[in-house]
């Protein structure tokens, strides 16, 4: 968002008027931690996800979103996707370990992973973790671990790019000497491929009937998220990974691992983005850091792109930002 | 303790008088839940406990034990163990599902199973769970889950009356797509032999160690609890065993799979413990349930166990409450 807005700067600064308009998008709920599904305000922008079914979308803390929206003073007035793109460029971190392990600067990055959130309620009988008999248990702490053993050995059994991960385990009532009586889980499942997602799923859900059944104990599964793989459009990919080159970066082409708002937009207008290093490939942690170097490398690209694409003679509709 | 009173309220009403004083016992914090180790009134009671470390005991949700004592006007002003016993029985419902298995009435409580609470915390790597690629993980939530399928694993193949139970698991951030850098899980270990429970410790202790190895992970091990299994005296025993047959119900031998106070005055005094059924042998549950007819059963015994031994000749100390 700071290197859109320096881009935009940076032209009124030289006084460079482009033949299309530029607008600087800034969505809320990008990470969807609290309120899922993530790219709630591109997805609601873009159409793909409702505006008032996500206005009523209650978070981890029981509030909803349309109620956050009014109390820190997001909910604007302007028309919902009232302003409509030709192009969308989104710069990130990668997140990921990958070009800083390969020393490259620029990612043009070719599409993203399809995400698959399932949140499991599992429901078992509260005992004594005593008297209790291991065959007399219907323990639902037990089938939330066994799960997420389960989801971390399909990922490995699947290799390539399959992740898996469960990152919020809540058991009932959580005490050292009572067997649980309830679980609640979360399994995020990613990969570039839609059948080799889908295949995953499937892995899992066979995995979660085999050990609620073994266990005794009943599992419900809600969808948090479900999103496809996405691919940006090839010439937009092709342009910034000639506007990388062109400047002087390394760069090569990479899938995203994680979810953007650029993959809302690409289904309705040409889509692509630029990923700069992050280092040790961390990220969803205080310790997350990019390089100023790398930054501002990342804004050089941004800069050129918007400027080549602003200034293209194609393209029947205009920014009205 | 309701049984207690009515026993008291019994003989006092019939006019009967004993040679020894009774006294009705009440212990806080039987339970350790809140506030680790369980039996804390009567472990402190009978000098197994240190009283001003545990008044300094902080619990789950960060006070001590001795403001809340003092908060509910529990803090009194009687000299801690000021009234020995000479002879210590409990009545209490068996929690398992041994006696209702078998349609016997009373249980005669020869000893109580030795108690191990660790607690683990689990310090891993924070980081996005769609751009980690798998081996690259320090996951703090998988290492958990692990650990919990490895207590349950060591159960089963030790087979007898071991018990493992993980109850409680808290991850951070607890966050749908973000691989969680710290885990907390408690392991409850059971056994009514030593040699065994420490087998157990062992066991578990090698598979965390090559948990937290596989994984690139710390994990420090806090004792929350740790009771050696106890032996109840013979002859007590045998007079709830006689007192059971004289009176008419079906009686017999076991073990306590639970913790109670009685195990905190065996080695001090000669105690023993009643059990009654448990319905479908749950607790620690809201549906837990003992039939009246069972509990009027076990009042029973517990009065002419009491008489017969407030009665006896032997013994040089006296009651006093």
């Amino acid at each position: 968002m700071l290197a859109g807005l320096e881009v935009v700067a940076t032209l009124n600064e030289a006084g460079i008027e482009t033949r299309h308009a530029l607008a600087v998008g800034v969505f809320s709920n990008e990470e969807g931690a609290r309120f899922a599904p993530d790219m709630m305000g591109s997805g609601v922008h873009q159409g793909a996800l409702d505006l008032d079914e996500m206005l009523e979308r209650v978070g981890i803390d029981g509030t909803t979103v349309g109620d956050n929206l009014a109390r820190i003073g997001y909910a604007g007035a302007a028309e919902c996707g009232g302003v409509r793109a030709h192009a969308y460029v989104e710069l990130h971190v990668e997140q990921g370990p990958v070009l800083e392990e390969q020393g490259i600067t620029i990612g043009a990055v070719e599409g993203v992973q399809g995400i698959s959130w399932g949140e499991y309620t599992l429901t078992g009988v509260a005992n004594h973790a005593g008297t209790t008999p291991m065959r007399l248990r219907h323990d639902a702490g037990f089938a939330a671990a066994a799960i997420a053993c389960a989801a971390r050995r399909i990922a490995g059994e699947m290799g390539g790019d399959q992740v898996a991960t469960v990152g919020a385990i809540t058991l009932v009532p959580n005490l050292v000497n009572v067997v649980a009586k309830e679980a609640v889980l979360t399994v995020d499942l990613r990969n570039t491929d839609e059948g080799l997602l889908r295949e995953a799923e499937a892995r899992l859900a066979d995995a979660v009937a085999r050990i609620a059944g073994d266990e005794g104990i009943s599992a419900a599964r809600r969808t948090l998220a479900r999103f496809a793989p996405v691919d940006f459009d090839p010439a937009m990919v092709g342009l910034v990974e000639a506007t990388a080159e062109r400047l002087g970066y390394s760069v090569k082409r990479m899938p995203s691992g994680a979810g953007h708002d650029a993959q809302m937009f690409a289904p309705n207008c040409a889509s692509a983005m630029i990923f700069v290093p992050s280092r040790d490939g961390i990220s969803h942690n205080v310790a997350e850091y990019t390089a100023p170097e790398d930054l501002r490398a990342g804004a050089d690209v941004l800069l050129q792109v918007l400027l080549a694409k602003a200034n293209a003679s194609t393209g029947s509709r205009k920014f009205t930002a």
